[in-house]
């Protein structure tokens, strides 16, 4: 496998790139503007990269870390300190400003307090303020590296269960645009198959509030010359029992031990209907996204704006579809409770069930 | 019961009127614009009333079946013709053009029949003009009274499921607009309940690709007074699993006597969902809907434009919410199993499980 993953991280040239690092500037895919237009961000100061995260020119938990660790090495390019003391004060304040964007973003605090630690390891040598600088410059781009390296090996996983002319059904985007490496999770199967000389199609919800379905997953798939059709959220029952989809792929923002999955709203819809219908359903994600301690008792599910129900993302701007004044309940994400769960897809291997079992084995536990 | 059905009968005062008979004009609440709007289109010739109906400013089968009868009772008001004769003759040329505005609406037919052969079974007797009009004129109320006595009988039987503080997830709308009496088929319970001094509220899907949870079912039950929260299709799992809805009241396109269901795409998730969480799940509809001829091999399932799950319909018109280019598969409806069917309530009784038997039963078949 070890060959395979370098050889596929050497010929892995995605069509879009969500985050490219220039040496003196990181320029981020807009993502507030897809999929109607293709506008690029360009971030030379810790501000520039603070207003990207913020206002989402960049999103998705891997894609938000590895933003800011750049944005970290963007402070030392931008202030220009003269010694390695002014070096780490201005890396001090980057991370205070960094870490402020976006509360609850656990890859963002991750990274920055990654980056910082190797600028006091090196600084306690005899570095230069350019020995520093390149020491950093170096670490992001490991940061970069690593995720691409969990996500291929989830690919290589991941392909094993795809055949020639399988469709896959997914939910929200779990991409390349949400991992910032342009290869993602729950899609990591499907470009590495590609790669590997298999043909695949892909079946995009919607996804709605948010309608990452339809503006994200479809961009990208159709970007990287993936065969994709878009649903709305309302048609997943009728795809699986007309068996228009083989297969369902997903990503998750927390995975619990015993093997309950949290993720976009619609993924429980989609496991319940795939284990009615006898369709494989896998969850995809880094050993990173499981999350020990928890238990399902303790997950309190987020309840968002009401307004995001309301409206909806268009070409025309955010619109209302319906009464401004109409009670809503709008909760981001749902649990899948592990019965209804084919198997979980990590860097690592794939835990079959019984995941309670096989999770913990997974991570040697 | 025939006491309790008078007694509703005489008592329900919709808050709104999709569809009001002026004596010489049809006054109808114009959907096209809900719910941002509450505009009213007046049909003084067959024109206007075939225009309407071919326009979507009246929707739902039986609301166009009732429609299409007071268009041809409008043709009389609008020719003047001087004899039985040349009543007849303008009789035939309405229902010619009113034919014509929707080619596969099996109530807009069926009414238009009615109401013609109900004009030559008068003209064979002695009428005068002014008669036939008046035998006309009361053929189009009963026709809207028989659609009204059978809602309150589908209320009358779904309001026994209901206890007070219950909550309903139901899909689409097949409410008051959709019958045009103000009442509906699967809303007929709620109302009902209502009437009968039980609390009942309403969870509604958004249902896309056109909105109908967000746009007509939202719109009619808050004017109605009935507490209802808003939710994205994407959520119809999760508030079954936190048992934030207790029963599921569903319409139907299509009824096959082994109890196969075609209605609205999404209907499918919600039965399995319900199915699969212990919820149960009714079908309401009259027994019109019931096709006696059919088997589930035999009918196909429509297809619509793809631009219909490109776009929304918004407050600023119909934006498009994806990639114009995007391939699309968009299914009109589903169809339902009868394993995740609980019951179906018609004006007639309620069938349960085994369906395939008890909706016999129910036909005296």
């Amino acid at each position: 496998m070890e060959k395979l993953v370098e050889e596929l991280k050497r010929k892995f040239r995605p069509k879009i790139k969500p985050i490219e690092w220039k040496g003196d500037k990181l320029v981020l895919l807009d993502q507030r503007f897809l999929p109607f237009e293709t506008r690029y961000f360009e971030a030379r100061t810790v501000a520039d990269v603070a207003e990207a995260i913020r206002n989402m020119v960049v999103r998705g938990a891997p894609a938000i870390g590895i933003t800011a660790a750049f944005g970290m090495v963007l402070s030392l390019v931008e202030k220009k300190p003269r010694t390695v003391e002014e070096a780490l004060n201005t890396l001090t304040s980057a991370k205070e400003t960094l870490a402020k964007t976006r509360p609850t973003a656990v890859n963002l605090f991750w990274a920055l307090e990654r980056m910082y630690n190797k600028a006091t390891e090196i600084a306690t040598s005899t570095a230069t303020v350019d020995e520093l600088k390149s020491a950093l410059e170096e670490e992001a781009k490991r940061i970069f590296e690593e995720e691409l390296d969990a996500e291929i090996r989830i690919g290589l996983y991941g392909a094993e269960l795809l055949e020639n002319g399988d469709t896959v059904l997914t939910i929200c985007n779990a991409g390349g645009l949400a991992t910032g490496t342009g290869l993602g999770t729950a899609t990591a199967p499907i470009y590495v198959s590609m790669m590997l000389g298999k043909q695949v199609s892909v079946v995009a919800p919607e996804t709605r509030p948010w309608q990452q379905g339809a503006r994200l997953t479809v961009y990208e798939l159709i970007q990287n010359g993936v065969p994709t059709k878009l649903i709305a959220d309302t048609a997943v029952g009728l795809v699986m029992l007309k068996r228009l989809v083989n297969i369902v792929m997903v990503g998750a923002d927390r995975i619990l031990l015993d093997g309950h999955v949290y993720n976009k709203i619609g993924t429980l819809n989609e496991a319940v209907l795939a284990h009615e219908f006898g369709i494989p359903f896998y969850v995809l994600a880094p050993t990173s996204t499981i999350d020990p301690k928890s238990r399902v008792e303790d997950v309190e599910i987020e309840e968002r704006d009401p307004d995001e129900v309301r409206t909806a993302r268009s070409n025309q701007g955010i619109v209302y579809v319906t009464l401004k004044e109409v009670p809503v309940y709008n909760p981001v994400f749902d649990v899948t409770p592990p019965k209804y769960i084919t198997g979980i897809i990590t860097e690592k291997g794939v835990a079959t069930q019984p995941l309670y079992k096989n999770l913990r084995k997974l991570l040697n536990m």
